[in-house]
């Protein structure tokens, strides 16, 4: 049953860099507030804020063979999704893994496991979000799959779905609501900017979102 | 039963302050080793040392309409405080609700919950502990209380109560207590900075504060 | 049986910084994959990366008189690592111990425990691997051990291995293998170098490691 | 600090015996959904269901002295409710303290820690609610507090609350709500009594509690 | 988006109870080893073993609402599957909707969150696998969905996909793929037997399954 | 470098039998509060007391070869323990397995790691302490040790030192010290008898253990 998918679609790009720029909370919300990863992934250094498309690997406990199978499916732009066939916080990910990465134009990594070489990575501006920093070595024994449907993190993720990351987490977008997906960002954007001025002026959200009545209504008392 | 309080006392300016300068672990030594919010209320960046006075916020899972009521009842200087009435990780705030709580004069937020946002806050220089980083986002669907006593993560805070928050995490002193645990941590700090000097100069612990033979009377040997 | 074992073989000095410089992903590499720390292990400011000899400690929980009796055990260059006698996570250890440890030369702390004024411990250049920041005080009530074998974290240490931290971890190294663990890495990071030119050159871990054939013949299909 | 509060106030028998035959989730209900103590508490064997007064313990980590303290503090029908000051699983009782809280008439234990000793404790029919089963020992060597308000797996609780626990976990009501909670509580089993017939009987929530139109007022569709 | 869909597909009844006799661990090596929700769902009582098809829930934090619709769906021999959309281990379900359920002919519930009354679900015989045992209750106030496709403990679920459930944990099979499943399993049930027996007479694995050759051949040596 | 050891030295029959009457709890004071396996490992079904000769096992993640070959080393009264080289939760143990190592003499298996085919195992009555109960099945690809040191929910273990097991957990005896271990425990027993008696019949710890002097010393005050 091990496989490789070599060809997937995926989203356009332009609409992939929109959704980068919403950044996770929006686009989040924007689609509904469905699509989160775990928050158990967290960026190994603050400020990447990334988006790609999915090139997925399902991998055995403990053995990051399938890494290198991946890598040669890499378009540039795409984000590596690697989830562990069970819970594991092994370094699957180190320095080298993420050269050649990089060589392939990869944008980041996202992993249900561990990574290495954090200082290295974070030197070359290779942004991953996991469950664990850890140097614990792999072995090269079992095979696994690319390209096929994952669960990562507790979010069900197809090949070539859309990733966003930043430091708020990670969120996929199907690839198909790509495009309106980010149409919903970028209007919930525009609305939230009136708000954030007349917030930002001390009116409050009570009357704003004209909250008073309908919290009266339901008894909330004040002493 | 979900209420609001509107009119708490406070503990004075110029205490508070002062607590706030002596940060977390003194504050917590000075007044008898209590009074420390559970470690996995996390600071979203390194560096911030606040206080302030407790706005404390009772809220259910996943439902964060009461932020909106209790910042309506800040006064500059207080510190929001929410505790879930059930274990949750959501993302109850981000940067609007920031920025309402800033221009209310809000001091920070302790939540044993989630937060998202956490590049916007960071810029926004409003500090955050909570447990998680999460950006899933909560309803506006069921009442919560302000102004109530709480325990939040493991530690019970009455409206009021000073909050002392920094890298080492957060600390709650009585209202009550605050003066007079200001000037113990204010001793503790001074008797401090003499051993400071000696332990830097080379001196050991075990000399100046005369342990060896207690160490001996209890038994230990040195081979 | 509380006791303390004054004299403890180290490594060679040089083979200790030697194995400082390569880190803690290549030396758990070169000495078989084991050696390794768990991973709640981190460090509280990014960025250093030690070597020295481990001077263990074996502490009740909440109570950390053994540092006190551990400091005076330190030779330049040496580590402390305490392991709780149970699961613990209070602040054993802050800014005035440090301070008397770094007067005796030690470059670091290891604790699967709590650490806690952080923010002078970063300020100092104190750098501490621990399970958790804690404010929580500690008493001075029972006795435990100092330099006897323990286990910290998962791993068995014997006082005198050689401790090597940096932002991926911990790891320990028997001190009568550092010589060898040493020559082993070293080679290690020369044979990485030339892989990592080609990787960046665009080569293919999958070519370069000559695996296709291996999966292929172990059944992988490509779609 | 330390102390020993000898007198408390107990709720009446007949209330306490009343809310213990509610049990856990019935009392909760009946207060408002408020007051139950962590998930993480488990009872050592199932089928006990007990209420009775809180003797409260506030205990260092690590150390089982105060158990002692306290016993001498038990009333017939008191349950001891034991929170340590920083978090641990240490085994602070096994079958000689409940042989001695037995003979005083002891009803069980509710401890935010551990126990020991389980295959005694269920022979003896004992019944204890546990953070963890586990045999590590503790010390007698720092004191705490008997008889204080302590917070115990989440939750707040004053000496002479009455604690409820049975299958679902821990449940504390305020000691001068008693009487008013089991009104309510008793009548809350009334009521469920006839839907419990009627959903036997294959009649829908949906019908019962008249949710149909609401759910649709709300935009949920069938398709 | 909430929506509830009537109309499902379900495996036939005799390929269901076929997947339920063989068991969860025979069921995921037959189909591949995949499958399983993570080990955090166990069973509330021992020996419960069922399998049926899922009737799938998806709802927010803290709110029970959907369950009452999802019962509506429920066929005689479903089982009810409860995703939350975040993180929670509040008590979902209780003795009345177990009571409801059971009077359409469910035959469990799994559910990645709380759940109450296990006393009586346990002598009503209505087996749960669950996250937490949790008395806190739950509120009607936002909408879910019933009978899409969700993420349960880590597995991707489909509505009227096949649910079995024993000692072991969790595990789902396609739909699509059940029929093939079952042969598989009741082929490797078949194969156990013979090898079952061998082994009980003391011959080695080592020696039935051929693998010294292969161990020697890998390097590994005997003392 | 993995490696069987096949001759390892183990401790008198008669010993080992003699610690396992003594249980887990009375052991691990009499050797002075050490040697306890981590409180996450716990029996699979209650009731179960054993004792045996540790013969050790270290493995990959997900991988159960090593077990085979362990078995195979196996002396009537072992115990099998196995440490995964890094944190896995996989089944790596089933009913067949169990077949196996009770043809050989095996009194049962702790395992950091998970363990599957419950029922059987229970019916059977073959005892196993673990972290997880989980299906999830395991690979034979990669090599590992038997009867080498290791470190088992950090617990250090040579092989052929003495396990104890029962309701409370597990506990390592060093080999050589297991003689005066059971002497001590069973002192340790009988002078339990006379204050289990005195404690049954009313009098208090306080007393019996002559306390109050001490406490009133240390500053214990009564209200």
């Amino acid at each position: 049953m091990p496989k490789v998918v070599q060809r997937i679609e995926r989203a356009e790009e332009g609409v992939i860099d929109g959704l980068g720029r919403c950044g996770v909370a929006t686009v989040h919300e924007a689609q509904g507030r469905i699509g989160l990863l775990g928050s158990r992934l967290r960026p190994i250094y603050p400020g990447a804020r990334i988006a790609g498309s999915a090139v997925t690997i399902s991998a055995p406990p403990g053995d990051n063979w399938m890494i290198h199978v991946a890598i040669e499916q890499i378009n540039p732009g795409d984000i590596l999704v690697l989830a562990p066939t069970s819970s594991c916080e092994d370094g699957y990910f180190g320095d080298l893994l993420a050269t050649s990465a990089m060589a392939r134009g990869c944008r980041g990594l996202v992993i249900d496991a561990g990574v290495r070489d954090v200082r290295d990575l974070t030197e070359m501006g290779f942004p991953v979000w996991s469950k664990a920093i850890f140097a614990q070595g792999t072995v090269k024994a079992t095979l696994g799959s690319v390209n096929v449907p994952i669960v990562c993190a507790g979010a069900a993720i197809e090949p070539g779905d859309v990733i966003v990351a930043d430091d708020d987490g990670v969120c996929v977008v199907r690839r198909a609501d790509a495009a309106s997906v980010l149409e919903k960002a970028q209007a919930r954007e525009a609305a939230e900017e009136s708000k954030r001025r007349r917030l930002a002026a001390g009116e409050l959200g009570l009357d704003i979102y004209d909250m008073r009545g309908k919290l009266a209504a339901m008894g909330l008392t004040y002493e």
